[in-house]
Parts: structure tokens; sequence; C-alpha cells
């Protein structure tokens, strides 16, 4: 590697590692060969066995105190934590999802639900003596924890909690840490007091004696042999009648006191409900980050081989080019380059506002919910992105890619279930489009058409989601670039960002009137809901597309080095305009693209594709994956 | 399940079985519990060996004999063996893909590519007494097979071959069976004779002696551990001037006189190559044949788990509807088994027409070439499409499509490398590009470029690719209905195919211009094939798209039952308009369709959706895979 070239990939690294690169440092320092994944697979047990070691060995290093605050003695370093923690999604994601319930999960749910009482509980599970799980989905339901079936009952007379698994549909179902090293849960259940619900709750439930047996009342079973993460002891709770004290409710957002008496800081129950959640949002920003991680492991990896490999000698000369002179592997592989450095761009951003909002310094209502919805969306973006980008990474690698040994095997088998972690991709989007449809309550029948019209012009205005000034500076980028569309240069970044915000803000709109058919008295609501599933999941989609070019063309703008900055500036070209691409036909079925102008679009992202080709292998290595992370048999060069 | 139900589930499964049904009954009599997939993942040597026992036990089977000709001791019931294979894609995938190295690719190497010396060989190739591989990849050469680098070459003075790996790059990589169990592979290899090389040629090598240890001179390593297919015992070989007689080329297409001069029907070394090929198109079919059969497999749980599975209750009546009744399912699902069924009448054309050639019947040599450019071509989108579908189906099943016990674990691990067997699906495209371009040599060189355009005219008058009475038919339909854009109503199968069909014709003529460039004297060959390799790809893509809606439509019109057919009139409608949908930026661009009639063919192919949302379980109840082969744990009804 030339000296320019290695210092451009420096610069290149330096800007994307983002404002916790130190954390990322520390977590490169990490040992491959003992924290990776193992190098052939395991029976799961052994697997487990591998990954409880390495989770004994982690709670050594700075990162798991990192999640919590100094009162609970951790050392309140959230963005840190989570930055480490999404370095690990390089390594064994058994290990990665381990650690992730065990403080994340667990110890998320302890320190963020719980009240001072718990405090105590916190350092032992950040030094992993107190090992947990979070036993939230149930066999009957799993997206939809409102309507969790468990039951926690409060006998006064014992000043207990009962809790209960009411029927088979109930068990809790996929509990990692449950079928081996769960010592307590934390359970989601009906909280009911005096007869009535409070709605659904979180609450202690030691699972396990001190000799490993089930608690008693607690039938724990093993979910067994899974698609990937074999190290990860994930298993099935059911609950008879298990007594727990009163003072074992995570009561932060609801609590029983001495008397009995249920008490909530949150009047609306449902807000309540959401609120809780909301508070669990580190979970969706740390899946996003591990299978970000993943998806740029594999194309670190089809990349370099596409570099060295050839396949047929070319017409005319015989010489044989390799796979990346081929247009065909031009596309698959530097559009999902493009699009992966705009995901971690903007999975930065999202740590960053949830350091601001765990560490307290942000407390305004709107800005958690925007956390809570662009982590939804992000969520969802990334997760896609990775199934869709290590499968094609392993087609591009062809029988090589099939071997283990170069890894795209476990990073396709482990990272597969990411799509579904926190909540299932299309339940997200209708997460994300129900907040882009305003503030309303639990139902499509609650809704305000006059809000949601409003809300569509605030929107449209640009204010609903800009939080920063940096978000202000897009907005003069948009208004900066002509407006007409026969003046329509792909190049300008306004362009881009406005083709993408007029697509989300027609969406919206356009859905938000269809669904004002559901308040007409003889409608039927889940029909009229049922309609536009797809246009409210297009919508959604849009939204989150745009805040990802956003994230993107800001850093850019952001980078103080030019020469990174210039290559940056074609990366996120073309991010944006395969996003644009991709919808290509809305555009000229809306009349924003003339046919002439989507055809001259394909043959422009061709360009864009032919001119970062020398720099492809730059961009991945700027990735900054430890070499020893990435040792296969198939690359002459590693 | 109603009587009438019933009965049309079973009409429906009588037509989509096809006219290869016994054989597919004989298949479904095999017992799910022995022959399908090991209850948990096992390590790779225990799947090794409880597979090659299955395999020892299909011997006894009427299927392997069916492969071969009954002067080589079979029965030549090609269609019905390849038929019983493709079942064998719901069971154990690993015994799949060994059975079709043993029997298809290594026997089938000796059958087609041998002369009557070889014959002797044959009946213990059928009865497993004889275990081969087929060693034609090279680990520096996957889809160039013209490009092998090892050597056989005659020595007359002791009559033999010598074979030899002159690199490192020459070694035969990824060869099933060749890790364990093989005695004999058939390699390719270029022939050397006096000198001058002949092209690649195929021959036997015994690479084990009796005892089971590597022959002398060969050295066989283990490709070790794979994503999935960890039954299937992968290998490498690397020769060092191992000697073989000169009878062991298999010399149909090209042989070695006892005289040691070289003689071939096939005067063109190119042709020749391509035609020794071509001999081995079963191949394709039956990767093609398992890898719809693994997509079936996933869809039938899938659909039958979404019809009983509910999520959330639903706005208003507080029912909870089941997955099957949301929209954004209904487009998961539906199209999926529109496209499942199109691809299997798809498939049992193909192997009715790839009897009628290996038996003989066939002789035409346009008819061959044309059996292969299809096969190409539906191996490419039916293991596209079971890539996509056992994803999408395992996403659709979240956390209970994880565990192994519910199956998508080992579908989708042992179907992704069907991308890559057999041709990497990309290189696949541009073969069948290439015939669609005309019959030229080896280069785009050779290219005549008015016979390209002669050849594109004659395409569009559909002449070239129509094989039967049946196309006839399918130019009758396509005359019958309304020509002008404005009259277009997306219901009528004649607009359907057209609309497939012009834009087949359109990228085909306009790619053939594009590289009549390649032949201006200063112009860069592969500059100019490379601009246009995404435009080929497309070509080719339209035209095996168009390919398969003719063989579901024709099905349709064959069927005689008017109540299946009233039924299977909508499925092929969902898939016509579905391919049409997919590529609706293209219409609108070329000003096939308006934008408005885009955007009521999305509307037109929502209402299909839930026009087939009450036959969703019948029609995946008609793929008549047995109940004991699909056991799960996420199924209340199996």
């Amino acid at each position: 590697m030339t000296d320019e070239r290695s210092a451009l990939t420096a610069s290149l690294r330096h800007h994307l590692d983002g404002p916790r690169r130190a954390a990322r440092d520390e977590a490169r320092r990490l040992d491959g060969a003992a924290f990776g994944h193992p190098p052939g697979p395991l029976p799961m047990s052994e697997h487990r066995t591998r990954v409880a070691a390495q989770v004994r060995e982690l709670a050594k290093a700075t990162f798991p105190a990192g999640g919590f605050p100094e009162h609970q003695g951790g050392t309140g370093r959230y963005g840190d934590s989570v930055t480490a923690f999404e370095m690990f999604g390089h390594l064994d994601l058994s290990l990665f999802v381990k650690a992730g319930v065990q403080w994340g999960l667990f110890g998320g749910a302890v320190s963020l639900l719980g009240l001072e009482r718990h405090d105590a509980l916190v350092p032992r599970i950040i030094s992993g003596e107190a090992q947990g799980c979070f036993a939230m989905t149930e066999t009957g339901h799993g997206s939809d924890v409102q309507g969790l079936l468990t039951t926690a009952t409060f006998d006064p007379s014992a000043d207990e909690i009962v809790v209960h698994s009411p029927e088979p549909a109930a068990r809790k179902d996929y509990i990692g840490g449950a079928a081996n090293d769960a010592q307590l849960a934390v359970v989601f259940a009906q909280l009911v007091i005096g007869g009535d619900s409070q709605g659904v709750h979180a609450l202690l439930v030691p699972i396990r004696t001190d000799d490993g047996s089930p608690a008693p009342g607690v039938t724990i079973s093993d979910c067994g042999d899974k698609l990937g993460l074999q190290g990860v002891d994930n298993g099935r709770l059911l609950f008879d009648h298990v007594r727990v004290p009163r003072t074992n409710l995570l009561g932060r957002y609801g609590d029983i006191a001495e008397d009995g008496t249920y008490s909530s800081p949150i009047e609306n129950p449902n807000r309540r409900f959401f609120t809780m959640l909301g508070a669990l949002v580190r979970g969706r920003i740390s899946v996003a980050g591990g299978a970000g991680a993943a998806a740029r492991s594999a194309l670190t990896l089809a990349t370099r081989y596409a570099a060295e490999r050839t396949q047929f000698p070319a017409p005319g000369t015989g010489v044989e080019p390799v796979l990346l002179d081929y247009r065909t592997h031009q596309r698959r592989l530097l559009p999902r380059i493009a699009a992966a450095y705009g995901l971690l761009y903007a999975e930065n951003e999202l740590v960053g506002a949830m350091d601001d909002v765990l560490s307290g310094r942000v407390t305004d209502e709107q800005e958690r919910r925007q956390l809570e919805t662009r982590a939804a969306g992000i969520k969802v973006l990334t997760t896609r992105h990775t199934t869709d980008t290590i499968q094609e990474c392993r087609e591009a690698c062809g029988g090589a890619g099939y071997m283990w040994a170069n890894r795209f095997a476990w990073l396709k088998s482990d990272t597969d279930i990411f799509t579904t972690f926190e909540g299932d991709n299309t339940v997200l989007l209708q997460l994300v489009a129900k907040a882009l449809l305003g503030e309303y309550e639990d139902t499509f029948g609650d809704l305000d058409t006059a809000g949601i019209v409003r809300f569509g012009a605030r929107l449209a205005a640009g204010t609903v989601l800009e939080r920063s000034a940096m978000r202000g500076l897009m907005q003069r980028i948009v208004d900066a670039a002509p407006g007409r569309e026969e003046d329509v240069t792909f190049a300008i970044r306004g362009t881009q960002l406005r083709l993408l915000r007029d697509r989300e803000e027609h969406l919206v709109e356009t859905v938000a009137r269809r669904l004002r058919r559901a308040q007409e008295p003889d409608g039927d609501t889940f029909a009229v809901f049922n309609n536009c599933q797809d246009h409210l999941v297009d919508a959604a989609e849009a939204h989150v597309e745009r805040l990802v070019v956003e994230a993107f063309a800001a850093a850019v703008e952001e980078c103080p080095d030019p020469d990174a900055q210039a290559v940056l500036v074609r990366v996120c070209d073309l991010h944006a305009l395969t996003t644009i691409e991709k919808h290509k036909a809305w555009y000229v079925e809306h009349d924003r693209l003339s046919p002439a102008r989507t055809k001259a679009l394909t043959a422009y992202v061709n360009d864009i594709c032919a001119e970062l080709r020398p720099h492809a292998t730059m961009l991945v290595d700027a990735f900054g994956i430890p070499d020893a992370w990435l040792t296969t048999e198939m690359l002459a060069t590693s």
C-alpha cells in the first residue's frame, strides 16, 4: 500500500470510527482467537460452555460498567459501552448476544426499570456474579408485548407477588440465558392488584437455586439447536404460582407500596407501557450495531476476494480481469459498501443521541420519542441490509464463500435472526409509521385526522425530526438545490435529499388521508388499516431511508480532511442515488422524475461504481476490522 | 377439510405432479425419519456416515437405474429418475446432493461421455458398488471450465495418460465425495497429445486404493465444515503425475486410438467442448428441481403457520386476525407460492424435454441447445427464488423459524450453495444471453452483428424458442389480446404475455445493438462487453421469466378440471403480474405502461392476493409433501 493510500485509509477510518473511536480501539485489542467464532462448528453444549467462559472474561473489561450510572456502580459511559459492544459483532455473534442479554437486556432492565432498592444488584450484574435473563417474549405473543399472558398477582396477605403462566401460550420462549446460566429472570407480566390489571410490568424472579436446579414452581426447558447462535442457551420458562417478595417489582414506572397500594408516575397505562419499553431502547440500537458490524465483515472479505480473484479471460486480450472489474460485480458490492457507510454514520449519531438521553443531558419527551422511532427504523434497515449483504457476499465468493473457514457460514447463520430480534421488522416499521402519523393512543380509532394532516405539514417543513443544527444544514442544502424536475442533476446533494423527502412526505400525507376513512362511522377499522398496511410500511421505510442519507450527508459535510471528504462525497452519492434508483418506479409514477431521467440515473450509478472501483479495497479497509479477526482460507492477502 | 376442498386439493396436486406423478408417489413412500434431515445438527463426520448409509439404502430403489440406458444396465426412465430425485429435495439435502454426485454427475459422465468400453462400469455405479466423484471445479477456476489447469498428457510409450496438477490453482476443489467415499473420479483436464492440447476432456482416475487410502500420486484433503450440506464429504484433489490406462479416457467426444492418434466426431474444439458440457445438462435440471422442492417445503410450513398464528388484536373488534389476514403477510407469501407453481410447471416441462433428448427421441441440435439454455435459465430463477423464499419464510415465522426443529435452519443452510452449484447464477445468465444473441463462437469478437440483429427479429417473431404446439397456443393467446396501451387489462393472459415478451425483445435487440460496437476496429472489446453486462443479464432474466410464465400459462390451459383451472388461472395471474410489477419502472420508462396503469397494477396484485388468501393453505397442500416429512414444533396442525 502506498503511503498516500494508507494515509487516506487512516483518515477515512478515523472519520467512520466517529467520536467513540477510543472505545473501538480498546475493543480492537481483543484477541480474535479467544473471542472470535470457534474455528469450526461446535456441538451446542460445547459452544455454550465456550461463550459462557468468554462472557466471564469480558466482565473484566471496562465496557460492562459503562452501561450503568455511577450511583449503581457503573461509569455512565453509555455511548462507549454500546460502541465497544458493536465491535463484538465482528467476533463471535453468540458472544455478542450473550453479553447483550446479561448487561444490556437483563442489566439494563434492572438499572432502568428498578428503584433504589435494586441498585445493590447492579454491581453483581456488572461483574457477572449475578447472571440473568430477559423474559419478555411468550410462545403465544412475540410482537404484542401488551398482550402477554403471564400474570404477576399481588398477594397482600403474604406481601408477595405470585408469578404464574395460566396457559401453554404464556410460556416464556426463546429466552437467552434461560436454558443454562441465568439465576434470575426479569419477567414481564400483567400486574394484578386487588383483581385489577395494571398492565405489563417487570419483576425479578429467581429461576434457579444455588445448585443450578430450577427454582420451585419454575419449569425450564431448552429451545435446543438453532440455525445459528449455538453458543447462546435459549430456553423456555413456565411459572406455577411462583412467589417472590413484593419488592422484586422493578417499580420505576409503577410500584406497590408497603400498604399494598399501586402508584405510578405516569397516569395513562398506555403511555406508561410505552415509556417503560422506551427505556429499553438500547437493545434495538445494539442489535443494529452488531448487525452492521457483521455486514462490514462480509463486505471486507468479499471485496478483498473480488480484488484478487479472476474468472474468465477477457475477449480480445486474453488477460483475466479480477471480479471487481466486472460491472455486475461492482453493482453487487459497491452500493452495499456505500449503504454500510451510511448506516454506520447513522448508528454513530443514534448512539450519541442515546448517550444524551441515558446520561440525562437530554430530558425532552419529544427527543426521547424520536430516539425510539429512529432506533426502531435504523434497526430495520440495518438488519435487512445485513441479511441481504451477507447473502450477496457469500454468493459473490462462490464455493469458497460456503466453506466454514471463510466466515460467511456463521456470519449468515448467526445474524439471520437479527431481523426478528427486538421486534419483527415489519412490526417495527409500523411502529415508525405510527410515530410519523403523530402521537395518538393505542388504536387507529383514536386517530385525530386533523392532527395527522397538521403533522404531515410539519413533517413537510422538516421541523419535526430535525434535532440538531446539522439538520438545519441539510435544510440549507436542500433549499440551495434547483427545484424543477427538468433541472435534476443527480450529483447535487440537495437534489438527492429533496427527492428522498418528496417521497417520504407524499407517502405519509397520502396514507394519513386514507386512514381518515377508519373514522367514518360504519368503516371496518381493521379493513381500512389492512388496505393501507403496505402503504404505511413504505412510508416508514422512506422516512428511515431519508434519515440515513441525511446522517451520511451530515457526516460528509463535517469531514475535516478534504481528501477523505472527496471520496466520501461520491460514496454518499452512490448510497443516496441507489436508494432513489430502488424506487424509480415511484418517482416516475408520481411525476417526480421523467423516464429519461430515471434511465440516466441508472447509467450514472453505473458510472459512480466504476469511479469508486479503484477505491473499493480502501473503502473496506477503512472499516478498521483487525486482520487477525478476519483470517480465512480464501484470501491470498489478508 | 371439507370434501369439496379436499377434492380440489387433490385435483391441483394431480395437475402439479405432472406426467411423472407415479415417480413422485413412489418417492413419497420413503420414510421421512430414515431419509430426512437428522433431528438436530450432527458433527460433520456423523452426518457423513448417516448420509453414506442412506445412499446405500437408496441404491435399492428404482430411480438410480432410471438415469441410465438399458444397454448399460439401466431402465432408461430419465424423466422419472430426475423427478424422484427432485422429491429428495424435501428430505435431507445432503442426501440429495450425495445421490446426485454418485448417479447424476459421476454416473452421468461415465454413461454420457464414455464409450462401450466403459459400459461395464455402469451397473456397479447404479448399485453403489463403484463410488465416484466429479472432479471438474478447480481452486483457480470455477466458472471457466475451458480454463482448467489440470493436464492429462498421453504417453504413447506406456499407452497411458498422465494426470497432473501443475500448480496449486489446478487443485480440484469442493469435490463432493472426494473427502471420504469416492474410489473413482471423473477428472476434467486439458488433454495433451504429442505436445498439442485438444481441450478439456474427462477421464476416469482411481483416487483411492482398496483399503481407502489415497492412490499413489493423489493427494486428498478435506474441505472441512461448511455452512450446510454437512453430510456431503467435499474434498480436494491434487495429482502428481498419476498414470491411468489410455482407455480410461471417456472418449465419446474425443478419443485416442490404439495407434495414439486423436479423433473426435466434432471437428471444432469449441463446439466439442460445449457439446460435451451440454451432455451433462441433467445436473442443472436436477439442482433446480431440488431447490424448488426445498422452497415448497418452506412455503408449506410458513403458510400453515401464518394461517394459525395471531399477533395483535384488531383495532375495533379486539379479535386477533391470523398473520395471513394481513396484507403485508399475504404479499410475502402468496406471490412466492405463485412463483413456486410457475417454476414447478416449467421444471416439469424441462424434465420432459430432457427425457426426449436423453432417450434419443429428439436428436435435433437446435432443440438440444434450447434445452441447455432453458436448463441454465430455470436453474438461475429457481435457485434465486429458493434463497429468497426460504429467507422470507423464516422471517415470516419469527423466532420459531430460527429453531432447528422447525426446519428452516437446514433448508436455508443447505440450499444456500444452490445458486453457485452447476454454475454461478450471474455466469449462467450470461450463457443464456449468449444463446439469445445467436450461435457464435467463443468470444464477443466473433460476433456477426448482422446475424444478431436478424436473430433479434426472429426472436421477436417468436419462432426461435417455441418448441411445441403449446407455444403456438401462447402465440394465439397473445395475438388475441388488445394491443394498445390504453386498453391494457391486466387480467388478460395475452396482455401479460405480450408485456413480458415486449420487455424481452426490447432488451435483446438493444443489447445486440450496443455489442455491435465491440466490432469496431479500435473498440476495447472487454470495455464494450462490460458496459453492457448488466443489460445482458437483464435480457437473459427477462427471457427466462417469460419462459416460466408461458409454461405456467400452458399448464393452466391444459388443466382438465374446471374447478382447479379456475384457481390456477388466478395463481398464474398473480405470478405473471408480480413479475411485471417487479419491472414496472422499466415499463413506464419504455412507455409500455402509463404511470396510472402501473399504480393500478399494484392495487390489482393486492386484490389477487386477498382473493387467493382463502385458498392459501390449499395451494401449499397441493404441493403434496407428505406430512411425515414436515414435522415441526411450531405447528398445532401438521
